[in-house]
C-alpha cells in the first residue's frame, strides 16, 4: 500500500499530538513530510528533524510529493486560505477547523467537486466520536428524527464542577483554564459558539441542509449564576449546554444552542467532565448514543488519523442527502418553554412570552417561566446576553408534542 | 439513482419490519421484488402485493432483475446455502445471520473476493448500533485496544428484570418469553452463544483476526441462581453478561464470553433491559461507548436498510486489518480473577485455581473467589455447564494489569 505523505498545517497541541499518534501507528501507512507553522522562532516541545518546518505556505503547496494536507492551524482565516487554495489545486485535505468550515461549507463543498478531491472533517465535530461519518454513511436514509448533544467540553467540564463538585461557576472557569480545558478567552466556548459550528456540519450530514451559523439562535452559559444553580440544584436537574437539531414534522425542522434542564435517567445527564455525547434518535431504531472525549491533543488526533486513514481509500464525504427530494426546511417559528432569570419583577424590554406558566419574585432574584418563540429569542438576543440575564431551555419543548 | 431490485429471503418479524421499513423510507431507492419464504401456506401479518411470495429460491437467485439480496431466515444451515449460491453468482448479499457469518467467515471472505461482490451484515452484531462499520473504517488503525461490551438483548433483559426490579430468575424468562425477547429454546442466548457469534464477527473487524466459534470460552447465565444474585446485591454490583475482545499486548489478544460482576460508575451498568451497549478503548482516546436497541424487528431493519443504502455507493468491508503486518495472535494463555458457586465444600473434579483468596462454605451454598486460568476453564466446560455451579468474571481481571 502506497505511503500518503502529509503537509501539516499547524502544530500546537493538536498538532503535536497528530506527530506523536502517527509515529506510533504502525500500520498507518502515512507520514508528515513536511510542516508549516506560523513561527519558526517558537520552542517546540518535540524534537523534529532538520528541515521539517517552514513558514512558507508554499514549501507545502507546491511540493508535488505531497499527497493530503492535514490542517489544524488554530484561527479561521489562516484555516480558510489554506484549504481553498489546497482543494482549488486538487490536493485532499483533512481539517478541524470547526468555525471555518462552518461558515464556508457550501463554497467547500463546490470546491471539492470542481476540483474532484475531497475535505474530510470528522474531527471537526465531537473529537473522537465518529458522528459526521455515522451520519453521513450509516444514517443515510430518511429515518433521522433529531440529532441533540453536548458537543462542546469546556462547557461542559466547567457545568460539571459546578453539578457533581459542587463548586461555584468562577472556581470552575478558572480551573477549566488551568487545566487547559477552556481558552484564557473562553467566549468561544461559553457563548456557544464552538456548539453552534459543529451543529451547523452534523445539520448538513444529519439532513441534508447548510444553515448559516448567523441564522441560528445559539445561547451559551455564559451569564449563568448561583441563583440558577440553585434552582436546577432544588429541583433535582442539572443544567447542560445542549445544541440539537430537529425534525419538526416532514417538512420543518429546527437547531438551535441553549442551555437546558436535563432530568436524571436522560443519556446526557451523565454526560460529564470534558466528555461530549450525542444522542441520534430515528423512527426505527428509538435512540442511540454515542459518547466519548470529546477534546484534547490525543483524542483529536486519533480522530484525525481515522481521516487520514480514509483517504487511503479514497473516501469522501457524498453529502447524498442534499440531493434527496423532500428535503426540510430550517425554521424558527416553533415554541419553547423556557426559564428566564431577570433583574427586577418587569420582563426586560422586548421579551414577550406567549404564556406565562410560572413567575418568581424576590429580593435574590426573579425567573419566569413560560412559552417562547424561538424567533422571538434571536430578534432580542443582545437583551438575553446581559449578564443580568439567564435562559434556559426545559425540555419537552415542543408544545404541539406535549 | 437507480433503484436497487431486492430479493427477500425470510419474512418473519425482521424480514416484515424491513418491508414496512423500505415502504416507507422516501429516499431509500430500493423495493423488494419477490420474497421467497418456507412455507405459502403460512397466515402473514401484512397484506402482500400478488405473486409477491414465493418458496423457490430459484425465483429470486435466477432472476437477472435482483441486484441484491437480503437474507433474514432464521435457520443457519438455509442462510449459508442462500448467502454462499448468492455469492457465487457474483450477487451482493446483506444478511443478519450471525451464527452462520461468524461459523463461515473466512470461506464467506474468499467468496466475496473470488466473486468480486460484496457480503454486508452490520446487523448481525448490535441490531441498530453500527459496530462493525465503525470498527472496519473509523477505529481502522493499530490504536484499537479492546471492545467490550453487551451484545445479547434477551439475556440482558432477563438480567435487568432481576436486578433493576427485583424479579426471580425464573419469572424474568418467563417475562422475557412472552414479551418475544427470548424464544421458546432461550438456550442459544442465555448460555452465551449469540453473544460470542457476535463477539467472532466483531473481533475481525476489530483486529483482523478470525477465530473459530468454538475455540472461544463462551458461558452464560443459564446456571446461575438465587444464591449468586443474592452474593451480587450484597456486593453492589450487577451481573451482564459480557462480550470481550481485548489485546493483552503488541503481540497477543484474548476473547471469550462470561458474565461479569459490573460495578456502578461502569458505563455498561447502565445498559439495561434489551439494550446493547459496546465500549471501544483505544490508546488515544481512551473509551468510547456506543448504546442502543440491540434487537427487535424495527431496529434491525432500520440497520439492514442501512446496509442497504451502503450497497447503492458499492460499500464493501475491505477486512482491511486482516493484511495489517504484525497482527496480535489469539491466546488463553490468561489468568482471569473469577467467583465460582459450588454445590459442596469441595472444588468440582478438575476445577484447578492458581490462587484461591476467599472460600466461603454454607448450607445454602459454596463459593470459591480465585485466579484460574483461561484455558482451564475452556478444558472444564462441561464440568461448569452442570445446573450447580455457577463462574463470573471479576474485573479487573487481567492480573499483569492488576
Amino acid at each position: 500500500m502506497k505511503e500518503l505523505n502529509i503537509g501539516l498545517f499547524g502544530f500546537g497541541t493538536v498538532g503535536t499530538g497528530i506527530y506523536k499518534v502517527l509515529g506510533s501507528a504502525r500500520n498507518a501507512h502515512a507520514a508528515i513530510r513536511r510542516i508549516c507553522v506560523h513561527s519558526l522562532a517558537k520552542k517546540r516541545a518535540i524534537e523534529l528533524p532538520e528541515g521539517m518546518l517552514t513558514d512558507k505556505a508554499a514549501d507545502i503547496l507546491d511540493d508535488p510529493c505531497i499527497d493530503l494536507i492535514v490542517e489544524v492551524v488554530d484561527n479561521a482565516e489562516a484555516s480558510y486560505a489554506i484549504v481553498t487554495e489546497a482543494l482549488r489545486r486538487g490536493i485532499p485535505v483533512v481539517s478541524g477547523n470547526k468555525a471555518m468550515i462552518a461558515r464556508h461549507l457550501p463554497e467547500l463543498i463546490e470546491l471539492q467537486r470542481a476540483n474532484n478531491t475531497a475535505l474530510l472533517y470528522d474531527a471537526s465535530a465531537c473529537g473522537s466520536i465518529p458522528v459526521i461519518r455515522n451520519l453521513e454513511e450509516y444514517y443515510d436514509n430518511d429515518l433521522l428524527l433529531e440529532v441533540k448533544g453536548i458537543l462542546n467540553g469546556s462547557s461542559n467540564y466547567i457545568l460539571s464542577r459546578v453539578f457533581d463538585h459542587g463548586e461555584n461557576y468562577a472556581d470552575a472557569l478558572a480551573k477549566a483554564q488551568r487545566l487547559g480545558f477552556a481558552e484564557a478567552d473562553p467566549s468561544f466556548d461559553i457563548k456557544g459558539f464552538d456548539s453552534l459550528f459543529k451543529l451547523v456540519i452534523i445539520t448538513i450530514h444529519a439532513l441534508g441542509v447548510y444553515v448559516k451559523p448567523e441564522d441560528v439562535f445559539a445561547y451559551g452559559i455564559a451569564t449563568i449564576s448561583d441563583f440558577d444553580i440553585r434552582y436546577a440544584r432544588e429541583k433535582g436537574v442539572k443544567i447542560k449546554l445542549v445544541a440539537q437539531v430537529v425534525k419538526l414534522d416532514e417538512g420543518r425542522f429546527t437547531l438551535f444552542v441553549m442551555p437546558e434542564f436535563v432530568a436524571p435517567g436522560k443519556y446526557i445527564y451523565s454526560v460529564d467532565d470534558e466528555y461530549n455525547g450525542v444522542v441520534i434518535r430515528g423512527e426505527c431504531y428509538d435512540r442511540q448514543f454515542m459518547f466519548g472525549k470529546g477534546a484534547g491533543s490525543l483524542p483529536t488526533a486519533s480522530s484525525i488519523l481515522s481521516d487520514v486513514t480514509a483517504r487511503h481509500h479514497d473516501y469522501r464525504y457524498e453529502y447524498k442527502k442534499m440531493s434527496y427530494s423532500g428535503r426540510p426546511v430550517y425554521t424558527d417559528d416553533v415554541t419553547l418553554r423556557v426559564y428566564l432569570r431577570h433583574p427586577g419583577p418587569e420582563l426586560p424590554d422586548g421579551i414577550k412570552f406567549e404564556k406565562i406558566t410560572e413567575r418568581y419574585l424576590s429580593g435574590d432574584g426573579c425567573y419566569t417561566v413560560g412559552n417562547i418563540s424561538l424567533a422571538s429569542l434571536r430578534a432580542n438576543k443582545a437583551i438575553l446576553d446581559d449578564p443580568s440575564v439567564f435562559l434556559c431551555n426545559i425540555p419537552r419543548f415542543f408544545l404541539d408534542l406535549d
